[in-house]
């Protein structure tokens, strides 16, 4: 895509702004910075579908009280390497650094920590949460279900999220390895980038209302369906549907969360149908971490990473490639370059942030 | 696949006959006993592949001294949730169900137990090892690495296993929810039929020795490599490798195994080579279990699993089919069969079994 016609806008200055509109939203100061740190962290790793091209959805959800700003986050149940939190529908960027944090934490204690969550909402790049483990000599592991999209193998009905889980092992001299992934075939931006350029999606990506494989972007979008990754039986579908029920059950069934299609909508008024009941609170999130130092030397353990990543460098490229790629490296390129350039934003997305600075009362930052 | 060229050997008589075949081989009296239990769970639940098809292989890395009967199963740094265990070069049907047990204890004691092992051997069907885990009321997570086979993205090489992970979570009413899966495209089983009936496999599944896409199953087989789940870039090819790696990284970087292309080879005699050098010890797993009882009531957990269960199986079918399966639905279909009929083995299965028991000196059991 041409970034000509984008506005280049510098990270810190993004996320002052995102920062303040929630503040002007009702979410408490420390609450809006980690809430802008967390969505802003999309923005710079290049993930912008999970950036601030979001805020307005968050700001949507405030304003129609189906966010609720000043939470009353709760350790319902606990034990030395576990707790269940119910994140009282706080913004899921505020709840899930919450909950991740006591994951942390008693994993120093204990050697592992496993925290569920419910009640909370969208929580922003799954990366996150174990970028943040690694830099306490942890291990990450999140998983979040998501609002229906994708069918099951052989289903023609939207009955789960894109349902993501990441995890990140540091090296010590290489970069760490992150792995950050939806569990449908592809991510729901692709659809609309192919719809935007009227251009048809491979076979594969989805099915239209009445099930039947397409290639049109908008009759997935409009009342089709996203297939799992794998798509068809014969490539894995039903593995990739394998996943993302892995990734419901994990993030709904230990803490009580909303799971499969009953997943609240990421749009304010977008709610579940009346007659298809109601089954749980809000979107569940299960975060891990594994202290290393539990398990061996950290410092053998990033030296094992250096050689695996520098292996995985070395590997015979397919022909017509520059060889495998190490999970992570698209997004840390991203983050270099955006750290000195800025985060080019794309027109649309400017003149929605210009929108909630004007309903929020809050200065638009300048291009970089 | 006709199913009258095939002899029905009863459940029972094949695991007698497994058990009697490890202890010609010197492995002590209820080591035998586990590792058969192991290796017909995958025979009881159709996974025809990892069962007492692989006996043959299993018995010659004892002859060749590659699998020591007699492992001394060590305990090398622990905390309260956390294990790492050497498994001493011993039979992964053995250790694997050592290292399980731990991590069971633990989760009932501190609410979640991870084990990592090194210095093991292939663990048989990796959801043998969560089904253990729910009649504890404990969900369950097992994964390990496994011989390289499958390439990286946009390589042209064998980097990774097949390396499968498996959870299961328990209903009240209902079944289980059983996911066990390589994160391969395929099984490497399927390869092997392909080939045997002369037919070529459907494009993504492979490529042969200069990494070009091919549909030839030898090609793959010979000195190729199998792609990983998604295939192509365009349908997630990128993801499965990032699972496959995870599954890679899990298995050996807490526990020190020999990871990615280091993994041993699951054939007497068919070692890396040496230019590749060594990285650590044997086959790596690593077991979780989470306590459903230290995150919420079981009971209502349960009854959980059973709506999630009973909302899946009335998703809206995609046209030509009977609608999507709940993950484990085929495996106990089988298990439900063969139960009462045996296990209807291969002739060349029969064969190499009766070849066993005469160089163990070990009666074959009747057909049932």
């Amino acid at each position: 895509m041409p970034s000509g016609s984008r506005q280049r806008i510098e990270l810190d200055a993004l996320r002052s702004f995102a920062e303040e509109v929630f503040r002007a939203y009702g979410v408490p100061a420390r609450d809006a910075e980690t809430a802008a740190d967390v969505l802003v962290a999309a923005d710079r790793r290049g993930v912008d579908s999970h950036g601030v091209a979001r805020l307005e959805t968050y700001v949507s959800l405030l304003e129609a009280g189906q966010i609720n700003p000043k939470p009353d986050i709760e350790i319902v149940r606990e034990t030395v390497a576990t707790a269940t939190v119910d994140g009282d529908d706080g913004l899921g960027l505020v709840v899930g650094p919450y909950a991740n944090r006591i994951a942390m934490e008693k994993a120093e204690d204990a050697g592992t920590g496993w925290v569920a969550v419910r009640g909370s909402n969208h929580f922003g790049i799954a990366g996150y949460y174990p970028l943040a483990a690694i830099e306490r000599n942890l291990v990450g592991w999140a998983v979040t279900n998501t609002s229906r999209i994708v069918t099951p193998l052989w289903g023609a009905e939207r009955m789960l999220g894109t349902n993501p889980l990441a995890t990140a092992f540091p090296g010590k001299e290489e970069p760490s390895v992150v792995i950050d992934m939806a569990t449908s075939i592809v991510a729901y931006g692709k659809l609309e980038m192919a719809h935007r350029r009227g251009e048809p999606v491979p076979e594969g990506w989805g099915i239209d209302a009445r099930g039947r494989p397409t290639t049109d972007p908008e009759a997935i979008m409009e009342d089709g369906a996203q297939l799992p990754l794998g798509g068809d039986r014969a490539h894995g579908g039903h593995k990739g549907y394998c996943l993302s029920a892995l990734v419901d059950l994990m993030s709904c069934l230990f803490s009580g969360a909303a799971w499969g299609p009953f997943a609240p909508a990421f749009a304010a008024g977008d709610n579940v149908p009346e007659e298809e009941g109601r089954e749980g609170e809000g979107l569940g999130h299960l975060f891990g971490a594994w202290s290393i130092g539990a398990f061996t030397e950290p410092e053998r353990f990033r030296e094992r990473v250096d050689r695996w990543v520098r292996r995985f460098r070395e590997t015979r490229p397919a022909p017509g490639t520059d060889g495998p790629l190490i999970p992570g490296d698209p997004e840390r390129e991203a983050a270099k370059r955006r750290k000195n350039e800025g985060v080019p934003l794309l027109p649309a997305v400017v003149e929605d942030l210009r929108a909630i600075a004007d309903r929020a009362g809050v200065p638009f930052p300048e291009s970089g």
